[in-house]
């Protein structure tokens, strides 16, 4: 029995942790809080984020680090992508030595513009065939609740991303391989701009047309973006970029849609955040990161260009709608 | 100012000629039934299928097919695909020499196996720079209501897409051009069969992880068949592959989706119809089609055959779904 760590007891970390345990594995969680970590060893649950759900006795907590990654062969990183670097200074010289480590953060870190598996490499100091990620349409609750879901697990080593196949593999939870870690990582940071930007759209009163199109757009312009950094143009086919786009574009228990609908309903990101118990959803602050990539590789973006206006330079989003409507038409 | 001719006065065939109107042009539309003509000269309403939506004066109807046709510089074919090719034939006759038709059904012909713009060489005898094919995520209704929407006109003399394109063009509605006929012909047919399935998963009780997976697979094994048939696979990414896709698969305006989430709780295919005002959805019809194509040029569509399966060889939903998720993984 393999013994994994899971760095992070938010919901989906959570969900994860479940999955593995389901799947044959020792899981061990680490948790930021006291209770989060009680909760789980004593209740077997996880009542903040995922109330309902009954974990496995196999998955076990702690706050401390270095119980936590004893011995560990694979550790899952499951902290927002923007603390990831801070936190992982802190556990790397607890790591296991020939530690594999998947990623489940979705975002490009501000300032470096760097992909989460590219700050592991440099912090971390592994190859990158011991970095994988983890990338599909999964929303948390569902897949805590045993729904059937597929994921792609990603890594240059390809014997490695099979033998994290068997270990994530479950009746209800099926994932792919790709050897394409760049392609799933862009698909997962676009992802929650382009959600945004469909709550944006569905908080002006427009309908399923208007969300079809900017899911199709959205995902062009993710995949220009991925194909100019180095990524496979077929991942963004996939579950990890198409896959992911849809789920989180369409559900209504996306976090990035709602916080939108709320700023296309006449809402600035204040009240927005106010209304989302302080939150920001993660495409506000990707949306600039993404962005700039972007204007690096000189690849054009009109939704993510669209979002930033609205979220960081005041701009009114019927306005800039209204704008985008009225570009040119050209070939598809 | 161009007369053009909408044949077909469905909700679809109605917006569209709404569309024309507002974009300059002299609609004459042909009804089936003399109500529904008068409904248009005389009230400027479909209200049959489009209540609530007032028509410009430039739209006119008549049940006469030779009254409709004369001087029409363009024909646009709004009948359901199963019943063109007879339509077709007693309006050829009738057609103004040079005729461009543009076509707007959605369907592989059942027995033949022809896509629509096929039938219509075959019946009307044009060249194929004659013919066009209109298709995007365009929901009738929100379309009528003037909300924004985007689309593909393909046709492979692209100087003469570029014309419907102005055409076609209104503040509301943004056409894209394309010169790959068959991609988007294959993308309308086969998104009902996936919006089928996507409805039996929603009936079952199944999430948007789900959803979104089906969407994706569903995608691939469309363009899988549309680039063995001579398709261009990128038409697949993009709005008359994916983006009708996601609106079809999403919307709970879509007949097909609606259709399918009766069978999901257990209805039977008389049952679900006689739920549904006694009409069969589109894609029940068409996955024979599809699929008998498909084994014609050896594509594997798993989803095609488990909506063949549970709607004409008495499948169970359940158990055919569960078979689909243990389908043995593998790279993506």
């Amino acid at each position: 029995m393999a013994r994994i760590a899971v760095m992070g007891a938010g919901s989906w970390g959570t969900a994860v942790g479940k999955v593995l345990a389901d799947a044959g594995s020792e899981v061990v969680m680490w948790a930021r809080r006291e209770e989060a970590a009680a909760d789980i060893n004593e209740n077997h649950s996880n009542s903040k984020y995922l109330p309902d759900v009954v974990l496995p006795p196999t998955v076990t907590a702690s706050t401390d680090p270095a119980q936590v990654l004893d011995g560990a062969q694979e550790v899952v990183l499951a902290v927002p992508s923007q603390s990831l670097r801070a936190n992982l200074d802190n556990w790397v010289d607890l790591f296991t030595p020939g530690v594999g480590v998947i990623s489940l953060a979705k975002g490009i870190e501000t300032g470096t513009l760097k992909r989460i598996s590219e700050v592991v490499s440099e912090v971390a100091g592994l190859p990158d065939g011991q970095i994988a990620v983890l990338s599909g349409p999964n929303l948390a609750r569902e897949v805590a609740a045993g729904q059937p879901a597929a994921t792609v697990i990603a890594c240059s080593d390809e014997a490695r991303a099979t033998r994290l196949q068997d270990a994530f593999s479950t009746g209800y939870f099926r994932p792919y391989t790709n050897s394409d870690v760049i392609g799933c990582e862009i698909g997962g940071a676009t992802k929650n701009v382009i959600a945004l930007v469909c709550g944006i759209a569905s908080g002006m009163g427009l309908g399923d047309n208007t969300a079809a199109t900017l899911v199709t757009r959205g995902l062009a312009e993710s995949t220009r973006l991925g194909v100019a950094l180095g990524a496979n143009q077929m991942t963004f086919a996939g579950l990890a970029g198409l896959g992911d786009l849809v789920a989180t574009c369409t559900s209504p228990l996306s976090r990035n849609r709602t916080f939108g609908e709320r700023l296309g309903m006449g809402e600035n990101l204040e009240q927005a955040q106010a209304a989302t118990n302080g939150q920001v959803a993660e495409g506000v602050k990707s949306c600039s990161s993404i962005r700039e990539l972007s204007h690096r590789v000189g690849v054009e973006m009109p939704l993510t260009e669209a979002v930033h206006e609205i979220c960081h330079e005041g701009g009114n989003a019927v306005e800039v709608a209204v704008r985008l409507m009225s570009r040119s038409t050209k070939p598809e």
